[in-house]
């Protein structure tokens, strides 16, 4: 893919937007599938998609469609960014137009049920083979990245070929991509730390300060990388920029979707009241029960996941969570 | 050391001070030993240290003398927490009063000219062996440590047993530490973190967002992990509190003078500017060099302690050292 390649993105929300901003920049052309009319039309007409990106002026290589067929004419390559617990199901629906190039996933979760990661409904829905399947994930806040504020990425494919072209492909002035073959770790790193995200947004709602909060993460990437390493991940991923990265970066922001999740958790409101009081999706707040159940079907132990389901469901309260984390007998840290 | 064992603190800073809340709380008798009478005599008359931590009320059993002599009588333990570079000099004069007892480093630099860690200074100036030498270090902000917020921390020392003395020691209802034998690793997480947290203050100076800044923080634990374990450490140690979640404390907080000090350089102060205009101590100033040479010492690459040497020393501006990060090629993330 050189540049002028041109590129399908399903998903309309805001990273799928700062994403096609990112490709554009890089020289693509960009059609953008989005499920409501009127958002297509915004970004066909008016160039903005104040929903998700609001003030942000798109590019005039994006443009947008609700007909999937007509996202992916001529694509050379096919980005997913949509929520991941109804991604099989829209993915099914699309599987019969899609051409057969490289198809990039920017979700993080891991799908209930089935305890499936993105790439693998991937696989399963449109029968692809590993080099036809990347990943793209790093410390991408994007807000930031619609911005044009620097960021450094990681761009996944068992293929590593593959992996570099689209490295060139979204390679843009402000967006560094580094390419990786472990497609897992990427995955997981991201999914997870949605659910950290979550445990370090209750921290802040609660009161707690700097040094509960960096806890929190340290504990939070030693479970990410034991679930991960025990599924075959390299550790390595889980210390770059897709695992400790994308981590820091989502519990440092107040912009980042979980972090406030969790935030509204540690001061008393319930998961129902959250979701009548916003349309973003935390994406955490599902895939802490899948992951969990991945990580009890794998024999590894998984707290912070565990603690998070048990919030989110409202069987126990994010004060309980804290002083549970607090109150662990102390002994070796690595034990 | 059970509880009501008498501990010698040497240093009347912040974290001096903050520790001898914690091992108080723990039910020691303290004595702090402060080179200004008129900080003694505050701590020693009024409970309280207004130039290191205002509005904090000191517990009873903390007294303090400007005696070294009289802080060391009877004590069970002597804590160090004075500034890395003098460290040797300090010591030296304190050596003919010190009982043999464990001593404790509280301190986070790397001495320059020497290139020794604090604990290799205490082994060369008392002669004492590494089962009396251990490292206290995790993310522990100071005014969050007397605050009685909850933290965690790491004891390490190359005695288990004695590292548990030590833990239970310090062991407070809101301090919690863990043990370690990676005395190594926990001093190079600690020194590493404030020079990575010059950097990441630098990037917020700037004007950068948390993407940038959780990049830098990612490179920075890696170039940390690549010289420690050139050293000897054990890459757990990194990845765990005394390493990571330090890292993460001193680059989220704005309490972090070392995150101040970078943050100021962002803005385009020089080094003179900024320390005539504060009385705390920036270890990362000074150990960016010594880290920087030990690294060249043992062959490992070292761009962020070498950049902020270079910045530091107004050889270069932060604005170069951060298009210098950002503008690397692309490339896989591990080569």
């Amino acid at each position: 893919m050189s540049p002028s390649s041109k590129v399908a993105v399903f998903g309309a929300g805001s990273w799928g937007t700062a994403f096609s901003i990112v490709l554009a920049d890089a020289g693509n052309d960009v059609t953008i599938w989005g499920r409501r009319e009127e958002v297509c039309e915004s970004i066909r007409e008016r160039h903005e998609n104040p929903d998700y990106l609001p003030d942000v002026k798109l590019p005039e290589a994006i443009t947008a469609t609700h007909d999937p067929e007509r996202a992916v004419h001529d694509a050379d390559a096919i980005v997913f960014a949509v929520p991941s617990q109804s991604f099989r199901e829209n993915l099914t629906e699309w599987a019969p137009v899609l051409p057969e190039v490289p198809m990039i996933s920017l979700m993080k979760g891991v799908e209930l049920g089935s305890l499936k990661r993105m790439s693998e409904v991937i696989a399963e829905v449109t029968g692809a083979g590993d080099d036809r399947i990347a990943v793209v994930s790093g410390p991408n806040l994007s807000r930031e990245i619609a911005n044009r504020e620097p960021a450094a990425s990681v761009v996944a494919c068992a293929d590593e070929s593959v992996a570099r072209r689209i490295q060139d492909m979204c390679h843009s002035t402000a967006f560094r991509p580094y390419t990786s073959v472990d497609v897992l770790g990427c995955e997981l790193g991201g999914a997870y730390k949605n659910v950290v995200g979550i445990a370090v947004g209750m921290a802040v709602g609660l009161g707690f300060g700097d040094n509960t909060t960096a806890s929190v993460i340290t504990r939070g990437l030693a479970e990410t990388a034991r679930l991960a390493t025990a599924l075959g991940a390299n550790p390595l991923t889980l210390m770059g920029l897709a695992g400790l990265g994308d981590l820091v970066a989502t519990c440092s922001s107040p912009l980042s979707r979980n972090r406030t999740f969790g935030e509204k958790l540690g001061r008393g409101m319930t998961t129902d009241d959250i979701y009548a009081s916003t349309r973003q999706v935390a994406e955490g707040a599902k895939s802490c029960a899948s992951l969990h159940a991945l990580a009890k079907h794998t024999g590894v132990d998984a707290p912070i996941a565990e603690h998070v389901e048990e919030v989110v469901a409202g069987r126990s309260t994010a004060a309980d969570m804290m002083q549970a984390f607090i109150d662990r007998d102390t002994k070796a840290e690595t034990d």
